[in-house]
């Protein structure tokens, strides 16, 4: 395990259980008896650490969003398809995919069910930043974290939006705001200036010309984590919100219509992705199965030679949609178009 | 009663217990023996009907959206206000504005128990164009309609966010699209073009700075009349689902932590707004309620020489950001401020 | 419009549009120029001026429970039978048959879309009596009342419980309680004492050999008009509750297991049971609207000459569960056999 | 690990990372080297195994429910007290005590939040064994079960009902069925008799005098693992559902009535029970949490030398409720009284 404070990473590689800490990434990713890299650092650090990793022949896990600038995304997800090649694979941690309630939907959607997709209206409403006495953190800083509410939880519901529908989005309007822009220092003493967005809001279309709306939020009083997601077919609807996370609702347009209803898809049947692996029917799954399902299909996809998804060129595509975020909000919400990555 | 048919109305009549009833809606609206006038005909003719209605010194009732056009509405309001000064009242069939729960929202956003809002996320959902083999009607046509989506349920939203929340939006960036752009007329022979939209989204601010989010679309396979609204405030929130429409769930930020969380209340207590009149605790309310408060209201106003609200420049408000949505995305999103009226 | 007390029935003629008032029910009931007479008094009057009515040759619909004893329901639903050969109809006030959700519950179970019932969970909860400060009133006296939840709200389930699945309930094993036995009198002076039960609970089988369970109370704190029931059959189940009356939740054995699920149906379809005379989907209906359906049908049945449902054999079976119920909880819950009315 | 076939047994341990297994458990409760010993077997086996851990100075965690007989229930609690004197523990596997929301629940009720309890509504609803078609399985049989949904599932709503309210259960009166009597064997040749019930209905009180309902079924159609209760005092009121298991429904009766409501507590912040070792607000946890508390909470005591929740003594008289079930059930639902453990 490698951390910053040679005393808290050692801390906190004893609590869970490895053998070893260091502050040194360097001659981490060099080691021969690692295999893996899994970069779980603030956003500023990821391109240097994969980029190492990757020339050192690693299989490398970045957390999303995959960098704080277009410019290192697109270094990433180059030299992430050059290791494809060499047989070095590269996954990047949108875990929300593997929800089993959103990998059905995923599913479903692949197999015609909601026919032409023509709404996605997708929500990632959290409140931590509602109070202004909430302090400073990396996470407010534009040099660590590269963007606020924005890559933080916007990104993830971009990635969502894309994946459930098999498309991509190719233009946005936006809007960013800070409510609170000072913030008191940890410490206690004096106040910092919030530099990343508390809230984004735009709206989208993707390459099949439906209509998109996103919004992601640290300060929607009484949220907790309410990452939503409903998308209208012209044949069906599927319907998900992360306060209930077993659950997808879906529409199927072909039943008749006296008992035509959003089925609550309890998603937790041997039958669901994911689920044979766990408890019985109606024994729901938490948060942290999307990161275990994550490492067995990363560490299945090594064992298979097969890359894993998402990898870092869709996260690329996800950055270049927050990019485009960002440039629309800077210029009066105009329309930008989200160039598209060119593998 | 008056229609265009002579003998669809005169059966309307009969049925509904009407004395009379006539195609003539410019002798109607000067006889002696009628104080009121409720308009109830596509956009095309409120303002033509009302003005001449207002000019006859008798009270007007509009359906919304006011107008087709902007100019139309422009001079309907100025006519309101020119007439409130002779004691005759106007007010537009803005309902959902009597809904008990969404009133009960008003009345505590107004009394600052969520504090300052930060947030409005409102979507009014139906379904009702999903399929294409629906046919052609008046509501689809630019001349007759003014517009589709946009002017027929999201100028229910734009009212509401801006009732509730006491704020005028100020600009908005906007997407119209239309899914389905033939139909077939409804005779059954050919098809006709559909010249309205089937949905708008649009991302807006209000005067306290508030980012918004409007959906409003008839293509929302599965959603049959969900006309949502969630207002965050840095104190509190409220949430509405006109699908769920006797409850209100208020977040109320000054609970301790442990217990808190969106309260259901469902607005059927005698204390919530006109429900008084009605059943005991717990037997709500339906859809038409709120066009039985409206009339109330407005003979309430007219008894008490005072101007019922929505007024016409309530709506000319409305009508104003409806131009601007429609302005914006014809002009690829971009950012088109709404004008205050001048009065 | 007749009433007790000359004065408050004359107000109450007036303000909803009666001709005459009177506190002359016995010449009402034999007055040439009136067809049906609506008893909605105290229970302990039913009977009397249902059999002076149905003599009189009136159409009668009387409010549920049918009567305070089961001596008077026999009377009632035998004069009621004598009444039908003579082309008299008569029906019992159980409205929430006549909710459009419950109507269509009741569809699909006939039409076997549930299969064999197995369990019926039912449950009435109030809580106007959770406060002590309660007053009294002639509702918690048992000489006026007949009972308390049991009767007032009970008979509903009981009555939907043998509708919806088109079975008897055939024995049953109850506890009553009074939980507030001395409430204040009305006047503010002293107290008076609570006769009737506060709560019921009780377990019952249907003649197919279903489990059931049953609950009225106004003692549930927070639940103004919980009238939920869930039917369980081997192919599929059915779940309702009046908090949010629009809606029947349908599950559908039939359906594949990935995507199986209670749906969420919004019984406001012109397919479902009277929605059709209504408003478009989505556009919800109140409490009111079950008593508008219930004289519809009952004008209709006349019209027709056929009888209406609920009968008063319905109402006296109810009775008899009832009956039951109240025998055993005064026998330590032991069993207690519904003797099946003789027709 | 010990099993009972080597081959299974050996097979599990490896997957599951133990480093031997065996068939034996008379050794392996005596081993030097073993403290705590975990009894996940079928019920018939639970009173040996634990009097020898026991007796062997081991502490002992024992799956629910504690023995298929009162008989050994009542020495294993015996020996589980006379054991703890000696500073052995013990401990019974009612898992969902240790559901955030539920201990949360508990908390409140125990500092009086709703006040006197009058009612309990416990349902525990499965469906697994709703199609015939599903075969025979050790859960089926009396000898090796004890009974079937009333021991299974009956005993956590039971334990709940109790250890929530703090109160016990002072009689029964109940009813049980088995709607499948022959199932096809797992073979695929013959069927077997199925004798243990499929459902359990039951009414009772607790010793304050609320009224309580159970229901416990594997044959309600389209209900996973519906763990639900709801309990109402005279103050307040709480609710659950298992199947959305991060939230706990809490109505105060304290706040003002024009807000009031049942607050939808998501009982996943810091403040809550267990919460504060896993994930940030709003990010839930799963079914297999509450074993993972069970064990860290069972450790502590062991640690501090203190006796565990829930205790031998409090699944005896869950026991015993179970047993006055059966008795009442097979003596025609009579009320059965339920004798209160002697310590």
């Amino acid at each position: 395990m490698v951390g910053r404070d040679p005393e808290r990473t050692d801390r906190a590689a004893r609590r869970l259980g490895w053998q070893e800490s260091t502050t040194d990434w360097r001659r981490t990713v060099e080691r021969d008896d690692i295999d893996v890299i899994d970069i779980c650092t603030p956003g500023d650090t990821h391109a240097e650490i994969a980029l190492a990793a990757l020339a050192a022949g690693k299989h490398v896990l970045c957390e999303k969003p995959l960098a704080d600038t277009l410019d290192e995304a697109e270094r990433m997800a180059s030299a992430a398809r050059a290791a494809s090649d060499r047989g070095i694979r590269s996954m990047t941690g949108f875990t929300y995919r593997r929800v089993p309630a959103l990998k059905l939907a995923r599913m479903l959607i692949a197999d015609g069910r909601i026919g032409q997709v023509r709404h996605v209206r997708a929500q990632y409403l959290q409140d931590w930043l509602a109070d202004p006495a909430v302090p400073m953190s990396w996470r407010l800083e534009r040099e660590r974290a590269g963007s606020g509410a924005l890559g933080d939880i916007g990104s993830h519901i971009v990635d969502l939006a894309q994946y459930l529908t098999g498309e991509r989005l190719t233009g946005v309007s936006a809007l960013l705001d800070t409510f609170v822009t000072e913030r008191p220092l940890p410490g206690g003493m004096g106040t910092g200036t919030v530099t990343v967005d508390d809230a984004a809001v735009f709206t989208s279309r993707l390459e099949g010309g439906a209509l998109t709306v996103f919004e992601a939020t640290r300060c929607a009083t009484g949220r907790k984590n309410a990452l939503r997601i409903e998308i209208n077919g012209d044949r069906g609807s599927v319907a998900f919100d992360f306060e209930d996370m077993n659950v997808l609702h879906v529409l199927d347009g072909a039943v008749s219509s006296a008992t035509a209803g959003f089925r609550r898809v309890l998603a937790t049947e041997p039958e669901h992705p994911y689920v044979a692996a766990w408890w019985p029917p109606g024994h729901g799954l938490g948060y942290e199965h999307g990161f275990t399902h994550q490492v067995v299909d990363l560490v299945d996809a090594i064992a298979r030679n097969t890359d894993p998804e998402p990898s870092f060129t869709d996260a690329l595509q996800v950055q270049r949609v927050l990019h485009a975020v960002e440039h629309s909000a800077a210029h009066d919400a105009r329309w930008v178009l989200v160039t598209a990555p060119t593998r």
